[in-house]
């Protein structure tokens, strides 16, 4: 069997599926063979030359490359990738499995192509999240390098330094750095922030996070909330009701107006994110401070926000960061392309792609097979009904 | 007596010469009229009214605002400011104080300018580094800034993270950085990249530092070199050798090429950066390696460094940051105002400027009085004879 990476085509992805490492293992493990799309490794800091001495083919035609597939690598699929991603859809064999992130739950139009196509799509993002899968979980590696970047990128913009400084001249005190959810990516920015010296708070909805919160050394921020059913099985946040977002609003302010640094990392899978920090919140902080906002490709935590800008408002600066992973193209491939390899390999045994529907892996990240939206959740999300 | 504090107009400067919260100690210490030019701490976050209700008066001309004064502080004076500071001089009034930053080692025109106007010119970097003038000392104020901004400004250009992340997905390796002089900067530099989680390599010609780089968590590089006589009585690095230069150089290209970020410091008061990091050196680098040379405003470290320019060559990174205090304005200000208001105070006894010229302080950082450079090292470095 053969299989595909061609190169990235989001605007400014610079990740790559696959690395010139993984090339050797998926044809020792799963007995594949690896094409790569002549310069699809270039904005990652991979030449051809690397995945060739690998032992893959490198393939110049990007049609042909996917027409000839059985399985096809990608960082972003179509419905991660929809308007440039069109283009390639025709190219697909019929039956060939496609592997990457793909927004099922919200791009209708995307994932029904792609049944239409007789492509088999299995989405990284629904991963559960349960032990066996976590080398798999390319969101929480995303998410790990997102957060640090987030921290790094909001320190340079601020006009302050990060940690105390004692010195002759008198004391520089910390900076204050606030995050919001505290996921992977809110977990990797407070520790990032204690890194570099600051004094950090975080918040999440679910109290049981409070822990690890300070544990990385940062100062939980309670709120007297209602939050018993904050957390969904699957171990992400649940979205909250109106009152429950006023009151925390109401208390958030207070906490942020004291903050050089807030980042928000409150997303919920395949949902508009919650409007945590209002444009009257921002307008209470500190002269220079920074908003990195990574929710800001779901429409984002903060209300300025723009998604891919960084705007200026009430002199505070708000980033709007969709795809923080791609500054740190080397890492991001070399994590993603582990993680793919993992999932990959979990679905060959003797070098042979079995399918197993009991297996939790498969069933939960299975969004379309045989020409049909087989995912029953995906279905719900999108609408779909037994005509579809 | 007045002293004023006119805006800095060096471009793109944005820190301020006095605090609001130093107005006070000067009056009531000194018994000075303090007056400030309208908007002069806007950029590092101070409004005239936080001047006003510190004591201080706003003088919207600038010209009057000089012309009223005994005394006038700023970041940069004529010196370190030749071309836009020009305006100023007529306004002086002769026999006015003037402290600042003032290059007086290699600006001929202006400090002759300064002595012919009648201004007595103190100059913040000729400070002797003795343990009394060290709250003074706005050289190493500034430099401990710089090297925390040199840090943040290569890791956020850095396509990878600088911590050792080990994740279900895979580990990601320190990233390497190596600084080059130990001096304030560097040492900043090194406890930065530290805190980072980076692996941190240091040099410097002067074997004393090596328990300091050390006792940061860094690695001494050892290049075998003769240099028992690298350190001046004042604990600057000396001007060192061609043949000294062109071994240290060749056994540095070494560990240059192995280091994902690279900072230099070393810069010989007065004179032109030694070049330590050569073309040749830089294309040895790693793909997206980063270089921030802090002496490029004096030539530079690194001989592709461009003076305030962020320079990519042989896909190596390379900013020639010559004033990264000015990115963190207001605690500039803050340590720099601290460090001028502690210089001018030594100069007051019982509320009256007292003159002594045998205090080291004094003797030290006087350049011109009566119309005359008064300074023994600096006429010899200006070349200037007995009839200048």
């Amino acid at each position: 069997m053969k299989v595909a990476v061609p190169t990235e085509t989001f605007p400014l992805e610079q990740p790559v599926a696959l690395t010139p490492s993984r090339v050797g293992v998926l044809r020792q493990k799963a007995g594949l063979e690896v094409e790569i799309q002549a310069g699809a490794g270039a904005g990652a800091g991979f030449s051809d030359a690397q995945y060739q001495q690998a032992g893959a083919a490198i393939v110049s035609d990007r049609a042909q490359l996917l027409g000839g597939a059985d399985i096809v690598l990608q960082v972003r699929t179509l419905g991660a990738n929809p308007v440039v991603g069109q283009a390639d859809l025709p190219h697909f064999k019929s039956g060939a499995l496609l592997i990457g992130f793909a927004e099922p739950l919200t791009e209708r139009a995307a994932t029904v192509a792609l049944a239409q196509r007789g492509v088999t799509l299995l989405a990284m993002e629904l991963l559960p999240r349960i032990s066996r899968a976590q080398n798999m979980d390319a969101l929480s590696s995303m998410a790990s390098l997102a957060g640090y970047k987030a921290v790094l990128l909001a320190a340079n913009h601020l006009a302050k330094v990060c940690p105390m400084m004692v010195t002759a001249a008198g004391t520089i005190t910390p900076a204050k750095v606030l995050v919001i959810g505290a996921g992977v990516a809110g977990l990797q920015a407070i520790a990032t922030a204690r890194r570099l010296g600051a004094a950090v708070s975080a918040y999440d909805v679910r109290p049981a996070v409070k822990e690890q919160i300070q544990s990385l050394g940062a100062k939980f921020v309670e709120l007297p909330l209602e939050t018993a059913a904050a957390e969904t099985q699957g171990g992400y946040a649940r979205e909250q009701s109106g009152e429950q977002q006023r009151r925390q609003r109401e208390l958030m302010a207070r906490v942020v107006a004291e903050s050089d640094i807030v980042i928000t990392t409150a997303a919920v899978p395949g949902q508009k994110a919650p409007v945590l920090i209002t444009g009257d919140m921002v307008r209470a902080m500190p002269p220079g401070a920074v908003i990195v906002d990574l929710a800001a490709g779901r429409g984002g935590n903060c209300e300025l926000t723009e998604a891919d800008q960084t705007v200026e408002v009430h002199g505070v600066t708000i980033i709007g960061a969709t795809n923080l992973p791609a500054a740190l193209a080397p890492q991001a491939s070399l994590l993603y392309a582990n993680n793919i390899t993992n999932l990959l390999l979990h679905l060959f045994k003797d070098k042979q792609l079995v399918w197993n529907p009991d297996d939790p892996i498969t069933r939960e990240t299975l969004v379309t097979r045989d020409g049909k939206v087989v995912h029953a959740a995906v279905r719900t999300a999108l609408g779909l009904t037994a005509n579809d």
